[in-house]
């Protein structure tokens, strides 16, 4: 941390600030400028020291210098996290598609559309049994009948399920039925559910809240890495901006960013992110160009009489073009080696 | 709902419209402008509806027509709501302030705090026991202690109490302890607790999310009228924005739109509104100036040595200004009747 | 300006950068911390310093200590500038209140719109000849035909004029007739516009740019100033935000911000703020209370049949309203005297 | 446009409506809801007639039906434009890959880069001679001596040049040394200057405003087209978001989203979409996977001591390797045909 002084702090406003440093176990060291003092301050410093000594007198501002995340940095885990999820691996080179429906509505829409999504290729299950939805008057979710419907889907299919979990209480039970536990964009948030994903041992997809910076939701994942679940997948799902023309904003950029910064694997929704099905593919191919480690597309048996996001969920058929195009970008990313942020 | 046909759908594409919507149990209205058709659709249409038909060959758009909240809206329920706290009102003409530490840290601090707040003008005490932070290497609050603390400082000083709620496991306590449960800005969307304030009989505050617009947020309200919790309070709190120099944007503009298309009162946090102590009371002025309901301040008897948001503290004697200006300013306000969206 | 180098950063980047910083004429100083060494840097830093040495083998970030406006800047300049325009004063306590119509339509619109301000208590005129329009289809003004209304209006009442110059070709003839020469927001990094204006005699004022930070702008303030003219007023006039049910968010925090960190005047406008007739009284006084220097108001004799944004301009009646309750309230201001970040 | 009345309007309100309507020379179609009734609207319609319908009494909104652009629309022009540049095709299936210096700083780094990115594979030169700059103390340009130096490293390598034009004055100047005239993000909407370039033959590149909505920047492009200039370029270069990681946020859904609203081709600036040379690869490639008609991407011969934007701008090697990469994708999406929004 720097603290900037004003160009007419006084002499004892600095010491003042010295003594602070001093008085919280931390090391001043200080820069005399020409036209003002700065003082570095050395130590294990918090986000509450900042504030504190930002208020005293004769601070201009506060800088920050060590990012406020450890666990999920790259600075001290240099290698890529690799979550192993069955026999898909998320991160390391590998494509993890993650496919289904919105909601889950009945036992045959979902097998149907495991089957479906597979013969594509996409290599994991995805389906809402807990959907948070923004009206009360909205489709919640069949819930534990859901989580049902997605395991047998996984013993017809054989692919590894994901699924999102709301609350505390429903985690034992979404835990048990599925194979990577979702928290969804709206608890990113939610510090106690990230705690108690951190607790349990299956793997978590931790996707980015609507107005999260990448460093507070490196600091969501740093929750759960805190409690000891080392495997956190991240998902960039759009983020709010003042266009209206699609649902979120997808932030590719985010992809090679995250990568720089952390070890952990991301992938992207471009359902989500845009809102829309017909810019579903372009964003998908998107994703894969900017080294995403995975996808989750929303693909749906009949889209037109979805529960909830129909206009955003794939036909079958769409899904398939989807996969064609993704497997050969996928292949020329893979063959240039790492490239860009991962290289430097 | 309108559905906007393309200039060039078949006369088969606005047919089909016209089917699926009387499948629904909806009615079809059509009207053939001579550059394209327009179907007006009439009946009890949900958000589902309208992404199922956006997505229909021959479609151009959706056009919504009714808000999708109900129970919130002024149309359904002209007359203001005023929620009573104790000897408080909130709504109706009074102005509420809730003054207290952002995190209650001991006792004699929030009672110090309370005795002080009340000394200066204030009718309620605030003070965070349960604490959302960023990082998890934060300060979380004290939890149940905090809530005991906040219950002497009542004893002590008659103010009513208002304390967040983070999860539906600590409802019960919050919801025993305090007078006003408060539901934070990053669990404004946590639709399961949102369900659960919603059954308990304490009055509830909703802060604005931080990304939430003005719908959203009236319809994260519609979840707890909907739960039969009648006394639901809105605080604008600031919403994340491109400028930085400040920690939030203070949405003003909220409360007289919030008063002309809801009942329920509003009143302003410029605290976290801003994030910096010395933009407080100009924003505290403006809020009561635009005719907000109440405020809701932080106030520390040592903002340096806070534990949490120092920056954005004022000490006793900066409230003690702040109050007698926005008494001032009140008087105007109120003498001048009402005025702008709520006159019209 | 701190460069802040990686924890793995080896001695010769960290030498590297020293001498790249004493090859740019400026003057390193080190110091090293347990986990990383930083790098203060003195003397005379621009913008393109930091990017040079941003990209340097071994950097982590840098930070910026000096704010990159000087003449605009508090710091550099302790006193409140007050604008002189006729008789009316923009700083310095005094509330200066610019009323008229959005567009210039006709003479006997601006004579009468004119007329009805003054007596409402207005003390400058506004009103556009040269319309910036969103779609070339819509009404782009009057032009010198308008100027010339404008000075006939200020004829008939005594009141001073401000209207808004789109291009360097047309800011003679604005100069010429006005008394304020408006910068819009759509041209506030209009680079070469704001030279033209910083070297003409006439005052200025400059609307925030609709996503442009508080340094943007007082760094567009500096263009002006670097050119010679010191008459410069600001305008807050609302930033673009996720918000969609107002048509911009009106930054009202801007007003205290800015006070803080410049000595120039700042004026709020409520009319392009909202967007909405019906929230400006509200916001007008929200303005008032906060701070703010004085007001631009948009007033139209029949808002309904208005050439240009109708729906948010007041009738004389409204305006006649707003200016009661924004006299009572810039009373209970002024006899505060200075507080909060003025104060400080 | 659908006028949408209040549920407790009354008959008159709607007559008043209907009225009014008529009066402008439009016509009404009513359809009356069980909840409330809806004005439909036919005929010419302006921006400024819904404005001056929203403020009638009984009116609770107005909903647009058609969109405010025509000559760049896809509705009214099915067919993809290709903007011939020399022998380069912008649109159509080609990919237009500009790349240079930010700044032109002298003959011999121009004619050097010119050389260094054909030989990679660009075939278009960029170069900025006038320069928009945030502070009035940065480089700002060599101007004309600049547009020469650019014209030289055309001579040189037949590579056609884009540069930006700031001013109307500049325009004869910049129209004649260059093959296509870049608009500036900060001028996208300076009406005159998007007058003025659509009156001179050469092909314009309009980049999109920061805070520009997709449909504010089709109507900067109307601009140009109706002044009969048809060889319009878009170039999506990033949007001002809450995100400080990136300098602006790359919006790559406004790719197949353009693709889908409009004939004109769209190309991507990863360098100043970023902000950050080590994210321009990804981006690039993730541009062109998504269908972007071309790139502009930021190339100097010794970044580390760039006059402007050296934080951003690639290498020579490094471009090689960015052009290597996108020349494989491009094969695949191509060898795809149209897909996702265009082919809809």
């Amino acid at each position: 941390m720097i603290v900037v002084m004003k160009a007419d702090a006084s002499l004892e406003q600095v010491e003042a600030i010295k003594s602070r440093i001093s008085e919280e176990g931390l090391r001043p060291s200080t820069v005399e400028g020409s036209e003002r003092t700065i003082v570095g301050v050395l130590g294990s410093i918090t986000r509450d020291h900042e504030t504190a000594l930002e208020r005293m007198p004769g601070v201009l501002q506060i800088l920050r210098v060590s990012r406020p995340y450890k666990l999920a940095s790259r600075e001290f885990h240099p290698e890529d996290t690799v979550v192993q999820v069955g026999e898909v691996r998320v991160g390391g080179g590998d494509l993890a598609v993650m496919a289904g429906p919105c909601s889950v509505e009945s036992k045959e829409q979902v097998v149907k559309t495991a089957l479906a999504v597979k013969t594509a290729g996409a290599n994991m299950l995805r389906g809402g049994a807990f959907k948070p939805r923004t009206s009360p008057y909205s489709f919640r979710g069949l819930g534990v009948e859901g989580l049902e419907y997605l395991a047998a889907a996984r013993e017809e299919t054989g692919l590894p399920v994901i699924t999102e979990v709301m609350t505390v209480e429903d985690l034992p039970a979404v835990s048990e039925f599925s194979d990577v536990v979702q928290v969804g964009a709206r608890n990113m948030q939610n510090f106690n559910l990230l705690d108690a994903v951190g607790q349990q041992s299956k793997p978590v997809m931790v996707k980015r809240g609507l107005s999260a910076t990448i460093e507070e939701w490196l600091l969501a994942a740093e929750y759960i890495l805190n409690q000891g679940n080392p495997n956190v997948i991240l998902c960039e799902r759009g983020i709010r901006t003042f266009e209206t023309a699609t649902r979120n904003t997808l932030d590719i950029s985010a992809v090679p960013l995250v990568q720089k910064l952390s070890h952990l694997p991301i992938v992207c929704d471009p359902s989500h992110g845009t809102g829309k099905w017909y810019l579903v593919q372009a964003m998908a191919a998107a994703s894969v160009a900017a080294g995403a480690d995975g996808l989750m597309v929303e693909v749906h048996p009949d889209p037109d009489h979805a529960k909830s996001d129909g206009a955003q969920s794939l036909t079958f058929e769409n899904f398939g073009l989807l996969m064609d195009q993704v497997r050969a970008l996928s292949k020329v990313v893979a063959s240039d080696g790492p490239v860009g942020a991962r290289a430097q």
